[in-house]
C-alpha cells in the first residue's frame, strides 16, 4: 500500500507544534464550514432504539430522495441506479472492484488525487497516468495521449471534476471528447465529483452522467462530504446506469452489510438544506479563492494555475524541492513563532520525479489566515533561497 | 464477487411477503436487542457543529477507553495496537489486503461466515477451506489436517470464534493448538471474535490475543454489531500487536480517510453500559437457545450441534437438498398463513456439495416466535418429504 503523501510531513507538524509553533494547515481538505443545521438536527431527533443494519444499498427513502436531488441537477437518474456508499472513498474502491480485475489498467490524469493509488493497489489495478501541465491550467491532455495509452488491459479513464488537486474544472467539450473515446474503446469513464457544487465565476459543472448515449460507459462517484461540510458522516454514493456494473457493485456492498445509519439519517436530511446555504458557502470559497491566487501571484517566482472549482490549487514555487522545503517550513522556519504547512505535490503524480516544485495548497481557512498564510510563505520562501 | 448464501432467497420471500404471508426470519443475525440506551443518548447529546474527518484509526479517546475495556476482558493492548473500522467487516478486509498478496492462501474451518468469500475475492486472496464436521459438533478439526493444507502461500489461518454458523466455541486447548502450528509455519492467526460475549452455559471464551508468546501472529477482528445490538453503527476494530501489520493496515485506513464519527460516538459511550444489560442478554438468548435446540431435537430426523456461542445453529434435516426446502418453505408451504425462512447452510462451506442437507438457523427472535418457528418446521419437514 502507498503511503499517503500529505501523511509524510504529520511527524514534522507534530514536532513544531510541540515546540509550540502554530501552523496555518494549508495542506488538508478538511473544510471549517459549518454543516447544515437540518442535517445535524435530524440525527438528534432520531427515534431509535435496535441500530440496526440498513438496506445495503443505503436507505431506499434516501436513494429515492437523493435521484429527485440529481435529476433536478441534471442527472437523470432512479433510485436503482445508486449505490450508497461508506463515503465517496468506498464507491472508488467498489468501483475499481466491479470494472477491473487484478492486472488491469485505469489511466488517470496526473496530477490526481492520491488515494486513487490506495484503492487502485486494494484492487490490483495498475494506475497508468497521462500528464496534465500547470502550463495549460491542467486542462484536459490532448486525446490522443490517452489513445497511446489504452492496451488490452485497459477498462477506464478515471477524471476527477472539478480536481483535487487542480481545482480544474472540465468544459463541456472536454467531456464530451472523453466520451467519445471511451465509447470508442468501449471503457467506462468515470469521474468523481465529489467537489460538483464548488464551481466559480459562474462556471457550469458538466457531469459524466449527463451525456445522452454515455449510459453503459458512465460511472460517477459522489459524496456528502465535501457538499454539506460533513465529512465525518461517511456517506458517499455510486451512481450508474450500467446495470452489470451495478450488480457486481452491490455484492461488494452486500458483504459489507451496509453504509453507516446515524449518517444516511444526516445526509437525507441535508437534501432538504436551502440554497441560500450553498449561496453562502460558495461565495465564502470564491472570495477566499481570489484572496489566495492574488496573494500567490504576487510572490516573486510563484505560478498558479486558477482554480475554477473545488477548493485546491497547485503552486509552483521558485525552489528545486517543495517537499525539503514543506519539511523546513515546519522544522527551522518561523515568523512571530507562525509558520504554514503545504502538501508537496509530487506525490499527486504517479510519474516519478514530477511536479517536484509544486504544492497544492487547500483555501479551506478564513480569509485572514489566508492572507497570514501567504505572508509567511513569502518570507519564508526569500529565507529558504537565502 | 461471490453471492451470499442469505441473499438469494430474497426474491422468494418477497414474493411470499406480497402473497401476505406471514414469515419468521431465522436467516438473519440481525438481533432484535434494545441497543443501550447510553449509546443512543450520547448520539442525541453530541455537540457537533463542523462534522468533520476523524483521525484514520479512530477518536483516541475511544481507542484509550476500548484499550482499557480489552485489558478488563484478558487482551492486554494499549490503544495503538487498535485500528478503529467501519465494522467488523472492514476490519476483515483491512486484514486480508495488510497480510497476504494477490494469489496467498487462508485456511479456514468451514462452514464460515460466507461474506469471508467476498474479502478475500476483494483481497485477491485464495479461500482453503478444512472440513470441520457436525458430527463432532464443529470442534476444531485435527491439526494435522490444517497442516496438510499449508503451502508457502499460505498467510494465515482465520477461524471464527465462537462461529458463525456453527456457534462453536473453541477451547483453550484448541486455541493453544492453532498458536503453535501458526507459530511453527510463521502464519497468522486471525480470530473473528465478533461474538466473543455470546458464550453459555458458564463457558468462557479464550482470545486469541491473550496466548502468550502469539504477539507476532495474532490479529483480532472485532465489532460493535452485535455486542451492543448496534449493527447500524459500522464500527468495529482490528487489534494486534504485530506493528508491520499495523502500519499496513493504518494505510488501507488513511486511503478511506476515517470511520464514522456519530458512530464513534455511540460506540464509545457504549463502553459504560452496564453489566446488567450484558447479564439481560445473555439470559435472554441462553433461554431461547435452549428452547430452539430442544425444539429441533424434538423433530424426528433432525441433528443439532449444540451452540455454546454466537446465536447460531446448524441443523441438519431428513432430507437431500436444504436449498430447494428452504425455497418451497417461501414458495409453496403455509401454516396458517405463516412460514419460516432458514439459510441453506451450504453457501457456508466452501467445498462444493457440502451441507446440502443442513440450514442455519439464527435464534435471533422472541421465544415464543421460535415456538412457533420450530411448530412451523415440523409440519412443513413432514409436508415436504410426503
Ligand atoms: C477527489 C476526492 N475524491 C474522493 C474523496 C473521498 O471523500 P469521502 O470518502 O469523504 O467522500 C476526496 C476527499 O478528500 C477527494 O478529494
Ligand atoms: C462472523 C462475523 N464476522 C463479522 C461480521 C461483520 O459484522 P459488522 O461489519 O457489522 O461488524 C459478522 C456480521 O454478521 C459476522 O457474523
Amino acid at each position: 500500500m502507498p503511503e499517503s503523501p500529505i501523511r509524510k510531513l504529520v511527524p514534522y507538524a507534530e514536532a513544531a507544534i510541540k515546540k509550540g509553533r502554530i501552523i496555518y494547515q494549508l495542506n488538508i481538505g478538511q473544510p471549517d464550514i459549518k454543516t447544515p443545521s437540518n442535517a445535524l438536527a435530524a440525527v438528534k431527533n432520531n427515534d431509535i432504539d435496535v441500530l440496526s443494519y440498513s438496506h445495503s444499498a443505503g436507505f431506499e427513502s434516501y436513494r429515492e430522495k437523493l435521484a429527485q436531488y440529481y435529476t433536478n441537477h441534471d442527472i437523470k437518474v432512479s433510485s436503482n441506479d445508486l449505490i450508497i456508499t461508506t463515503g465517496g472513498s468506498e464507491a472508488l474502491l467498489f468501483t475499481m472492484g466491479s470494472i477491473a480485475d487484478a492486472g488491469d489498467e485505469v489511466i488517470i490524469p496526473e496530477p490526481f488525487y492520491a488515494n486513487y493509488n490506495g484503492f487502485a493497489t486494494s484492487s490490483g489495478v495498475t494506475v497508468v497516468p497521462v500528464k496534465s501541465k500547470i502550463e495549460d491550467g491542467f486542462a484536459l491532455p490532448p486525446i490522443s495521449e490517452f489513445e497511446d495509452l489504452i492496451t488490452p488491459r485497459t477498462k477506464a479513464i478515471l477524471i476527477c471534476n472539478p480536481g483535487n488537486p487542480t481545482g480544474y474544472l472540465y468544459t463541456q467539450e472536454e467531456i464530451q471528447q472523453l466520451a467519445e473515446i471511451v465509447k470508442k474503446h468501449d471503457l467506462f469513464l468515470v469521474a468523481d465529483e465529489v467537489y460538483r457544487e464548488f464551481a466559480y465565476e459562474g462556471a457550469k459543472h458538466y457531469s459524466v452522467m449527463s451525456i445522452p448515449g454515455l449510459e453503459e460507459h458512465a460511472i460517477m462517484i459522489d459524496s456528502v462530504s465535501k457538499r454539506y461540510s460533513m465529512c465525518g458522516a461517511r456517506i458517499g454514493c455510486l451512481a450508474s446506469k450500467n446495470k452489470q456494473v451495478m450488480a457486481t457493485a452491490m455484492k461488494f456492498a452486500q458483504a459489507r452489510l451496509s453504509p453507516p445509519t446515524f449518517a444516511q439519517i444526516a445526509s437525507e436530511a441535508a437534501l432538504d438544506t436551502p440554497q441560500s446555504y450553498f449561496d453562502e458557502v460558495i461565495e465564502e470559497y470564491s472570495s477566499r479563492r481570489n484572496t489566495l491566487i492574488a496573494g500567490l501571484e504576487g510572490i516573486e517566482g510563484v505560478k498558479v494555475a486558477k482554480p475554477m472549482g473545488a477548493f485546491y490549487c497547485i503552486a509552483q514555487l521558485p525552489i528545486d524541492d517543495a517537499e525539503d522545503f514543506a519539511k523546513w517550513l515546519l522544522e527551522s522556519f518561523q515568523l512571530n513563532n507562525e509558520t504554514v504547512m503545504v502538501a508537496p505535490a509530487a506525490g499527486f503524480y504517479s510519474t516519478p520525479n514530477t511536479g517536484l516544485n509544486q504544492v497544492r495548497i487547500a483555501y479551506v481557512l478564513k480569509e485572514e489566515d489566508l492572507l497570514r498564510s501567504i505572508e509567511i510563505l513569502k518570507v519564508a520562501l526569500k529565507e529558504y533561497k537565502a
